[in-house]
């Protein structure tokens, strides 16, 4: 029998061709006219777990997108590990802007370009050819495993917090080790010891009954545009930091160690500066990028519309304003309670002679924390120490998964992440891709990963 | 041979089925499509003063919409008066709240619905027919007229500071009567003596290359609605005052007999609220509802827009944001200074961090004011006086009328305001109307207007 080095050496060109299959389907969660297709990607990554002699297979309905489940539970005495991942994928605008069709995967300088490529079709499936490797090689695998593949990760998880305590005994497990995430760059690893977490709310101002002729009423009563102006530059100060009342409340204070821990990741401003293409960083005074980015909480207007936007000029005094406000969020604030506040503070600024509406966003989750020395975590160390060479970088991360938060919450699991993206695969953009060394690390880490974990 | 009042008596039936003909031609200037439709308005225009025995009628190109021209000069030693008024009309959305097709005149309840049958066709169609009763029973007029009808009212009149000037000659008058405007109620004349003028600038905020997600950089740079919102802030105290410096330099003072004037002049608070439906009036300190409107300049954003506007959430950074400002102006603001001014205050207002671009609009003019005793006020006080059995008001309006500044420096030539709309009558708005009443009132109105100028 082959080792499952030599196996999965093998088989490479086989499983880059199905991994082909999985990306021709166009499994956008956030199109309705694309729910079948997440549906057949569903069923396609159920097939392909069956093949890889994963046990109780089933495509589970949620409400909204479905879930796959498998699993392989022949290890007495062992953890229960539960592998994460998601096979719907974001929508491919400004499909002009792709040099290949999204869903017609093609290898080009050993990289696979296609929508999902990166995020989270690549990760996710090789997992289970990694597990596919172990079965076919050892006969067996060194833990208890199960899987649980999502199909509504890009449009926040909404069913999962009712789905997830609903099938607790099926989803029960030691520890998550979710797929879908990246390292720092190829030479160097990283663990995501943490997520901010997220809240929302949209305001609605308005005056006159409709819009009216600014020659005619213009000065007699408050334009609408002008008191939500008004409302969102009292949120922040001139630097960037958060006037609404009690928001750094229970925003727990960053220990020396962990600044220092921060501190340590390389950090160009000229870089950022270039990669984002903007002409200065700015935000809350007495903190680094990389602390505002990852440990410090924001609050941003993601959109603002109302009146005229047309070519020229429209005199009009619009009748409504519309503003939709969100707030990342780090340990311990809690998003319902800081949606709370930003409605109070919009009432409280709210200028006189304009009726304004403010209401919580259904989009929300709490900031993710795994203790540095969660054994998963050790054991992701381990493994990336011997891939890489060297100390995996300990950071946080700024955007949300929701999933980390419901899988504590639901199931007491924390989530290792354990994934091999890399920054620049264009993932949610245009020419996403993955690389195949990529690809062929990932298996051999969750093979020595599951080994770890079993050891 | 019968006098004009009884020739227009009789005539009242085929003056109503020609005003439908007018009316049928769907010439909305501000729809490219409807260019020929405008053109056919005007042709129609061009023939019924020819049957009027007009002479000289000419359809005159512009450059953009046409012109109607004509004329009858035959009254040696007396002015020359030119009547004004527009033969196209604004668009028809909302198309699915008119009862009856808004190009497809019917009369019901003594009213004529139809668009731009208060704005402007009904008004300028009871010039012609005025002159025709004059014409036909006396043979004559009292005045030397000229007919200056123009096809671009409803989108600023773009091509008329150049084309008035490029026709001096033909457009030479004393002074210009405009058929574009109304009355204050159906048993109160008005005289109007005062337009505001208009400029507007557009801000354009960048910051990032493109969008940016809020979670992977948010509290990293300033977001651009930020910004936005941070300079509309600036430009207005909380009460309505305009911070721009020098706004008010040039802003000359009311007299006690001007505020006097226009204190006589009935307001109810409630009345104005319920009719804009606002739940306040609110403006600039120190000056009545009526003042703000008429007397005192404004600065307004008519439009903004960045970011998200879709349902729900998406958790972008835009990395655009833009908006529209547009400032009422009154005598003795330049709209070009004044444009200069609103650039300058972004510019020092413009938070570092983004890329602040401001740039004034084309569409500007300037402030307009009629002498009170103009000859030309005169002659109509005196008809109003005849007609309504008491004084008009005396009236400026909020808007603008760009022509009347531009026949002021072009023609050196005043405009009266001699029209017979009404305020209820939905003008710019579904189920526009125009009372046949106030048509037939307009046609001897008119007729009294040319003899007292003549005599």
């Amino acid at each position: 029998m082959p080792s499952w080095e030599a196996f999965l050496n093998e088989n490479q060109p086989r499983f880059i061709d199905e991994l082909k299959q999985f990306l021709r389907f166009p499994s956008i969660s956030s199109l309705p006219e694309h729910a079948e297709d997440v549906k057949q990607a569903a069923e396609w990554v159920a097939g392909r777990l069956r093949a890889a002699d994963i046990e109780n297979v089933q495509v589970l309905s949620t409400g909204g997108h479905p879930v796959v489940y498998g699993d392989w539970l022949h290890a007495p005495d062992k953890p229960v590990v539960m592998i994460y991942g998601h096979f719907d994928v974001q929508p491919v605008d400004p499909i002009d802007l792709w040099t290949n069709p999204p869903f017609d995967p093609i290898v080009k300088d050993n990289c696979i370009y296609a929508r999902g490529a990166s995020d989270n079709k690549g990760n996710l499936f090789l997992t289970i050819l990694a597990v596919e490797a172990l079965l076919q090689t050892e006969g067996s695998l060194p833990v208890n495993l199960k899987f649980f593949f999502e199909g509504q990760e890009e449009i926040g998880s909404p069913q999962m917090p009712e789905f997830l305590p609903g099938h607790k005994d099926l989803f029960a497990c030691d520890m998550v080790i979710s797929a879908d995430g990246g390292q720092w760059d190829q030479d160097q690893p990283q663990l995501t010891v943490g997520l901010r977490g997220l809240c929302a709310v949209q305001i609605d101002v308005r005056t006159a009954r409709r819009d009216v002729h600014s020659g005619s009423y213009g000065g007699t009563f408050l334009n609408p545009i002008h008191g939500l102006a008004r409302i969102i530059d009292s949120m922040r100060d001139s630097e960037g930091k958060i006037l609404v009342e009690g928001f750094y409340d229970s925003v727990r204070a960053l220990s020396e160690s962990e600044r220092a821990q921060i501190a340590e990741i390389p950090y160009s401003e000229q870089e950022f500066k270039e990669e984002i293409g903007i002409p200065e960083t700015a935000g809350e005074p007495g903190f680094t990028t990389h602390e505002r980015m990852w440990v410090r909480p924001t609050l941003d207007v993601n959109g603002i519309w109302g009146g005229f936007q047309g070519e020229g000029l429209k005199t009009v005094i619009p009748s409504e304003a519309h503003a939709k406000i969100s707030c990342r969020l780090v340990p311990d604030q809690d998003p319902g309670k800081i949606a709370d506040r930003l409605v109070a503070h919009v009432k409280r600024y709210a200028p006189t002679g304009i009726a304004v509406e403010v209401k919580p966003v259904e989009s929300k989750a709490d900031p993710y924390l795994i203790p540095l020395d969660h054994a998963g975590n050790k054991a992701a160390v381990a493994v990336l120490k011997a891939l890489y060479g060297k100390d995996p970088y300990y950071i946080r991360k700024g955007f949300t998964i929701p999933v980390c938060g419901i899988l504590l919450s639901a199931l007491g699991a924390h989530t290792v992440n354990f994934a091999f993206s890399l920054k620049d695969e264009n993932i949610h953009a245009p020419d996403e891709f993955f690389r195949l060394r990529s690809f062929e690390l990932g298996q051999r880490a969750y093979c020595m990963l599951l080994h770890e974990l079993g050891g």
